[in-house]
C-alpha cells in the first residue's frame, strides 16, 4: 500500500493470500480495529493494497536473484520478474504436534499464540504445551486470564529462563506436568473439553496452548545472500533494511522479538519507504 | 490497548484526547483502516485501550521523576500517580509559518506531512516551503503526484542532501523560487488557491506543505534523565526502550525515521511487552 502510494510499480505474490493471520480465528490486538476476524482482516489488507494501486498475484515464489546489475530476477508461477527492490514477507509456520483433535479444534481451542489469544481463555482451564523459554513466558500470559494453567512437558525438566521459569513454578494456578504427551486432543465437535494423555489420563480444560516452535518460511534469502539469525530469521535493522542492497524483510520472517500484526505492519511500511529512497538514489 | 490485555493496571494521559493525527483531515496509509478522518482515528484508539480496560484521563502530565526505590512518580492535573512503567508518547508539534490563512486553511490545502497527503494533490499544484534535506524530500514525493510544484526557500540556496536536491533540481515539473516568503495564505473561504508572496507576486496553486521543522514535546524527559538526539527526540532502541530502565517511548517523540501512525502503534506495541516483561522480571 505504502509503496503504491509512492508511485512505484509495486506486485505482491502471495501463494496464500493474507497470510497465516486468516488462520486465526478474531483479531483484537490490532490497534485501532477493536475486532476482526483473520480471513476479514487478511483482506481488507489485500483491498487497501490493491486499492491504493499494487497488483496481486497469487502465485509461489520460487526463487529470487540479485543479478550482476544490481536488479533483483523473481521466478513466480510460470513467469519472471525483474525488481529494483524486494520485500520478503514470507512469514512463518507454526509447527504443529501432528495429533488426533489438532486440526479439528483449530481455533476452537487450539491455538498457537497466547499472545493473541489468552484474552479468550478468562477464567477457563487451558494447557501449554511444550518445554522451552515460550512454553513458560505463554503460561505466564495465560495465568494472567485463566484460573488454571497446565504446562505439559514431554521431558523431566523445562529448558526455559530460570526467571520465567521460577514464576510458574511460583504460580499456585500454573502445574507444570513433566514427562507428559499428548495422545489426542478431543471436544464436542464445537470446542475443545479435554486432552486424552499417553498412559491413559484424561485432563478436562477449555484449551490448549501449542509452543512447541516457529518455523520461519527462509528459502527465498538464500538466493540473494541474505543473512538469517541462527533461528532461521532474516536479520533486518530497524528501519526494515537487510545485508543485501534493495532487499528488505517485514513480518514474521524478520528476527523482530514479537511476531504480531501490527509490528509486522509497521515493517512493511519502513520496507516500502526505504526501498523507495533506494531507488531514489540510484537515479 | 496491549498493557491493558496484559493486565497491568494502565492509565493513559492524553491533554489532546487522540493527539496530533486528530488535526488531519484524511487517514488512508495506516494498514488495514482503508480511510477514515483524523478525529475519528483518534477516537477509534481511545476507545480500543479503554475497551482493554485502559482508563483515560485527560490531564496534562506536569512532572515525571523516577524514585530512588525504582519506581516513577508522575504529577498529572492536581493529582500524583506512582506506577512501575511509564511509556513517553508526547508526540510534536508542526512548527508553523505564521501568516494570515494559515490556520483558516488547515487542511483545507495548507497541510504539514507531504508523506501523509501528496496523494491528494493528484495532478494539481502545490508549494512546499522549506530550505532544508525535508523540503527537498517532500518536493520530490510531491513531484510524483502533482503536476507543478513550487520549493519556496528564504534565503537564496538550500541545505538539503545533494542526491535530494539534485532530483527537484533536474525535475521538470518541480521549480525552486529562491529569496521567497509568504506574505498571505488565500482562498476561496473552502480551499486555498493562491499564495501571496512578499513583494507583492500571486502565486495560484492547491495546496501548501510545510517543511520547516517539528517541535518535539520533550519536556518530560528531563525529569527522568532520558537521553535525546541532537534535534530533541527521544532515543529508542528498536524494542522502544531507552536509556532509563522501565521508562519507554512511542510515536512522533522518539528518534524514528519515519513520523507515521503506523510506526508509532507498533512502537506503542513493543513499549506494553516490554513493560511487562520489566514488571515480571522485578518480582
Amino acid at each position: 500500500m505504502y509503496a503504491a502510494r509512492f508511485n512505484m510499480k509495486t506486485v505482491v505474490f502471495a501463494e496464500q493470500p493474507g497470510g497465516l493471520i486468516t488462520t486465526t480465528h478474531l483479531v483484537e490486538n490490532y490497534p485501532g480495529i477493536k475486532s476482526i476476524t483473520g480471513p476479514d482482516m487478511g483482506q481488507v489488507f489485500i483491498e487497501h493494497a490493491m486499492e491504493s494501486g499494487a497488483e496481486m498475484k497469487f502465485d509461489r515464489v520460487k526463487k529470487i536473484e540479485k543479478q550482476e546489475d544490481g536488479l533483483f530476477r523473481v521466478e513466480a508461477g510460470n513467469d519472471e520478474y525483474i525488481s529494483r527492490t524486494v520485500v520478503m514477507a514470507t512469514g512463518t509456520k507454526h509447527r504443529h504436534l501432528g495429533v488426533p483433535g489438532e486440526e479439528e479444534y483449530a481455533n476452537k481451542g487450539v491455538s498457537y499464540c497466547a499472545l493473541c489469544d489468552a484474552a479468550f481463555f478468562k477464567d477457563k482451564t487451558a494447557a501449554i504445551v511444550g518445554g522451552g523459554d515460550s512454553a513458560a513466558i505463554e503460561a505466564n500470559i495465560l495465568a494472567q486470564h485463566c484460573s488454571k494453567v497446565y504446562v505439559l512437558v514431554r521431558k523431566d525438566h523445562m529448558r526455559a529462563e530460570p526467571v520465567n521459569q521460577d514464576k510458574i513454578e511460583k504460580d499456585p494456578k500454573v502445574e507444570i506436568k513433566y514427562l507428559t504427551e499428548i495422545d489426542s486432543i478431543g471436544g464436542d465437535g464445537e470446542k475443545v473439553t479435554h486432552l486424552m494423555l499417553k498412559g491413559g489420563d484424561k485432563l478436562e480444560l477449555d484449551g490448549v496452548f501449542m509452543a512447541i516452535g516457529q518455523l520461519p518460511q527462509n528459502e527465498l534469502a538464500e538466493g540473494v545472500g541474505a543473512e538469517l539469525d541462527e533461528r532461521g530469521f532474516l536479520i533486518v535493522n530497524r528501519e526494515s533494511g537487510t545485508n543485501v542492497p534493495g532487499f528488505y524483510g517485514a513480518g514474521d520472517i524478520t528476527n523482530a522479538q514479537f511476531k504480531q500484526a501490527i509490528i509486522g505492519a509497521a515493517e512493511g511500511v519502513y520496507a516500502s519507504v526505504k526501498a523507495y529512497e533506494y531507488i531514489q538514489s540510484q537515479k
